[in-house]
């Protein structure tokens, strides 16, 4: 008697991946062993409805793999070091979980002695690369197996199959693909779909709760967030927490315009809250305590870093060079940042760090002049100009 | 007979530049030339204040030199191109036009058959830099001369200085340094030499006018700002009437922390509604209309490129350049772009763009699947993974 | 009656592009138009040669487009002006030249109103994706064909298929793979496939014919070469001349070794004369015209330029806009470099050129006092050093 | 009774610094400590002649710094690491050892309890900035004395001063500035001062003395040289012997043309055998090792700390962080590379590494098609050729 296949799914309860339990149990005749990675977006009560759902759809085994502490400090903390927004505006909500989930599906297969991995993903996203790039690097020798992508099913068809297979779910289709995560939420769908229109307030998941300005004060130690006027918290803890604080306020709403990784260009809601305040709280304490070719290099390195964290080329081995080189700029990252909340935006009121460079101790700007004279910026300027005094003079241009 | 050494002095009437002139005149026995260059700051009546005040204080001749149309088309529409938000913040609304000041005074000091130039500028600052290269450059021969930076008076010693050669002047001390250009208010002292207060709401030149939300459309034609809802404007214009309607919504006021030329760090207040608007709306056009690589591209440059003009070396050829590359970019940089005005913020509500590549003519978002399978993403992942793949195997990691 | 399909099919004379047409003709039921885009590795006889052959082989149009002084305008010349060499090391011989052909190709076959456009490349190379990327992007509505990387044919097969259809070719197999072009010659095979083999002597085309060293003076007019010795030449006719004249000397031979599009490392032996010479003096003629500045940004831009150009990327808009700067950089790099030619190696002895800022009028390296003074050059040390000095004031280091 | 000044003079025993003993004795009133960092140039006997000279100045004490080691470990490690080549030609030869010298000679004076800091640089090269920028960083108290600089002295004029002072020392006058480190010997003067005129054979310091052809194996371990021909070395005994080894083929000269920190242009000559078989043997090494984007941000950041290296701005802490990611991407910098020598030139004729990503153990490149198919790089290139291919539909053009 042969054995059968043995099918890793990544599953999260939806319709597509719903759809992929009994589809591939019939069509391989295999084993499926559905997982969850939780990078955050779970609470335990959605995790066990969705253990009971993949089981009641035929699901071989279920596991959860609790890995948020493990997302944060493989991923989150490099994010926060290098300030990354993709396109100047999005804290790749989404995007750095799906490429870390990835990883650990991919592991949890090799360990379980899978003969296959299957996902979800349409056809026209970019959480289909990612899987399939992590995948082919961690487990090179199994196979992937992409239902949804291959058939290009409608959500019609979909609800159909699973309805002849006597799968009770809630069939509703949501207006807005809304993903949840511990770095934010993003929202997808109807205007999205567009150029010119904007999410309806409606359509995201924060209402305004809060109407009263308050200031806090969100300490770093050596670049990451440790405590919230001064309570310390650990950090997935303080995320919750500050997420939970800004949201009230609606902060870090945006939508996102970029490039795909299959080319095409792509526009997405995002709310992100406390990705929104640790990212600008700690790009304005790098402006007081780095030097100017830190940050100018800072900037060129995490810019990379997040594309190739959004493309899924996490496994590369220059983004553990790019690690290593984030990590060590934040030694003197250190201090307090004064953020003031107001419904829709938040201000950056100052901060306070023991390694300030504009508080530097032989002298404050008013009395800097201790360290040198008029004579020097007159001589700094003078030799500054030579290159281009030359230049011009032998080219005669005027 | 021997001729009078003739000196041209930069001229802001001042108090720093006041002094100059009555000091330089006695001290150099010399004609003084006052010269200002009005890039936008000034009105009509405040350059006839100016100039009336030179002559009160002994200039010989008075010249001002209308160059706001000029330092659009040299400074400003590269700014735009390149979304130049120094530090990711600050517009470079007074530094760049400092440099254009620079630039023309030093070119009418050499028309003017000049034996010197003078400039008003202190010892801490980034301006006294910016003068003494451009004039190093432009004028290499003509001797540099600056008062307030060699003497490093006081403001006391200044006034008293002035009172006894009998000058007439407002001698009221503002808290706040206030400098007006086209493309913003800088607004400097108090709160902005510590690290952690921030301004208060009567520091603001322009104060909230404005309670009411409204959206805007913002047009561009090869990258620059053409009209403001459907109504043409020159770019000046634009940037005024922009500038009217932004602040009175107490939009763009910022405050900029960076390193200053001379290795200080700096902290300072700025409000440009105008500027601010204009490149945000400038930005998220070219997500929608330039390729990944030429986003990417344009950073690179214009980061340098906001760097150098903020430093004073905009006469380093590479600048020219840099504007060559950037205006090559924008020739697709058409469209409109939708701004919702609110009390002390603006939302990008969408564009577009005959030249938007979102909404390619082959298909949209969902059916784009017409032009590629399931099939090929899976061929470009799997090539895509080839490296790190033999990277992982060759290397044994896990 | 229906009409033929029409293939149009990149056409070289070798066994693989050989073996394609009666396969396709045959295949296909299709009439088939074989192309040569001629960009300067061929000469009359062997095009003629191989048009006969193309006939003999049963196709139906044989067309040769003469592009040499072509892909000197659209290609060579960026790459003069920029330096390229990938990996430090390869001038882009062959692959800048496959890139251009199948530029020429595409449009071809859009003007030839072709159903299909066919390439022979096998599958573990570069040329199929330059080919495939560029087809896509030209002509996006023709089918592409690949019989050759579809069925992977040995060699063996290839040549049986064509004996069994009557063809008559020289069915010797090379030991090297040899592809000679203007800007170079590849040489590919037995120890090019290895990591730790050079190639022996008689794998390089050009055996040592001369000598006796010899110095020559190579002349530039905005950054392009236009004199050899005080003879001009236009661009093409100059690169022939100098190749025969370093080739003598067995200048310009080394092995490449880098990333293929692919994402495997490939390894390939080159011969480029006269690429090398030219980019090599090139590049020491800026480092005496341009600043410091621009020669840093060059190099940015122009290994990004060959890094897309090698990868196929050539119709990407940010290659335009790259090209915009490079010329842009290039008016002042005027003169004359003085190379000198000894069997296997070149020395570099000096440039001269009225744009030389080493030599600038006034004053030279020994006199240069004159423009600042001992003074000078301490304030400027001294400002240089203010924010390390306060860097480490604040962090207490030693 | 005051005590004396305590002057610590960087000494080398030539002319300049010679003159500055008796000089600043005599113009200062002060005790002279002269102190020589052997970073790897001077023997033992000549360091004993040097003291002896030293005391017979007039010198108080004369301390030696034995910094050799030391010197490998801070900086010559991370120039290879980075195949720190200045303009694509220059290995810092000299320039970072005086960087390092500048920073031994800073804490010894601090640790003497020194009132200054003297050093004999005139006012027209790099040397002046790099003592000047350093000292003012780590010994920011103390005084910086330049008697050179300060009274641009002809040599006539010093040598009359020490005969006066009745010092008696050898008086000629090399034709050639020569100094020798344990990176390589720079030779400037007569040819090197114009553009246009190459070094003349006799100014070289090592005559060839080798005419047959060798191959030798240089091993690397973690990206540092370790052996020769399989006999181990520690790094600075590897690198002399290396030295000697290719010097005696007259290997590693050539001519630096770059841009000094006052922003002239330079012109120098410079021999350094070990400095470029090392260099080009690590980068080729690397280029079977590293993946694509490792090799591509190595060049960035490499780039730039030999900049900054060069320019004397060694303690910006960004040239930690650098070095941190350049020690991370070295753990894969394994293996053997086959350097042939030949009178005045060397190939690299292949390496052997267990790291070799192109010797992949799961096949090689002919075989390589196990790993994917043609329909795999077929949808490869239809993806990538996706967003050239929208901007192309979008606007239009051919």
């Amino acid at each position: 008697m042969t054995e059968k296949k043995k099918i890793v799914l990544a599953f999260s309860g939806g319709l597509d991946t719903s759809y992929c339990v009994p589809y591939l149990k019939e069509q391989h005749q295999a084993e499926i062993h559905t997982v969850l990675v939780n990078t955050g977006g779970f609470d335990r009560q959605e995790l066990a409805d969705i253990e009971q759902h993949a089981y009641s759809l035929g699901s071989d085994t279920h596991q959860t793999l609790h890995k948020t502490d493990d997302y944060y400090e493989k991923i989150v903390r490099f994010m926060i070091f290098g300030n990354v927004l993709k396109n100047n505006t999005y804290p790749l909500s989404v995007s750095s979980e799906r490429v870390f989930q990835a990883v650990a599906i991919a592991k949890y297969a090799l360990e379980a002695g899978a003969d296959a991995l299957a996902h979800g993903s349409t056809g026209a996203g970019n959480d289909q690369v990612r899987f399939d790039l992590i995948f082919n690097v961690i487990a090179p020798d199994l196979e992937i197996i992409t239902p949804i992508r291959d058939q290009q099913l409608t959500r019609e068809e979909e609800v159909a199959f699973l309805k002849e297979h006597n799968v009770d779910m809630n069939w509703s289709e949501a207006k807005y693909s809304v993903n949840k995560g511990l770095w934010g939420t993003s929202v997808g769908g109807a205007e999205t779909l567009t150029s010119d229109q904007p999410l309806p307030d409606e359509a995201w998941p924060s209402p305004l709760r809060e109407e009263e300005p308050r200031t806090i004060s969100l300490a770093f130690e050596e670049g990451e967030p440790v405590s919230i006027d001064g309570k310390e918290y650990d950090p997935v803890e303080l995320i919750r927490t500050l997420d939970e604080t800004g949201s009230a306020y609606a902060i870090g709403r945006d939508i996102h315009v970029g490039d795909t990784i299959i080319g095409i260009k792509g526009r997405v809601g995002f709310e992100a809250a406390a990705a929104m305040l640790i990212i600008k709280a700690h790009e304005q304490l790098e402006k007081h305590v780095l030097t100017k070719w830190q940050l100018y290099w800072k900037d060129q390195l995490s810019d990379w870093y997040g594309m190739m964290l959004h493309e899924g080329q996490y496994l590369d081995p220059v983004m553990r060079n790019i690690e290593a080189f984030l990590s060590d700029t934040q030694s003197t990252v250190n201090g307090s940042v004064f953020l003031k909340l107001s419904p829709y935006r938040f201000d950056i009121e100052g901060i306070s760090s023991p390694n300030d460079l504009m508080n530097a101790k032989f002298g404050d700007y008013g009395e800097m002049n201790k360290a040198w004279s008029g004579e020097d910026v007159k001589g700094f300027s003078k030799i500054l100009s030579n290159q281009i005094n030359i230049h011009q003079s032998v080219n005669n241009y005027d």
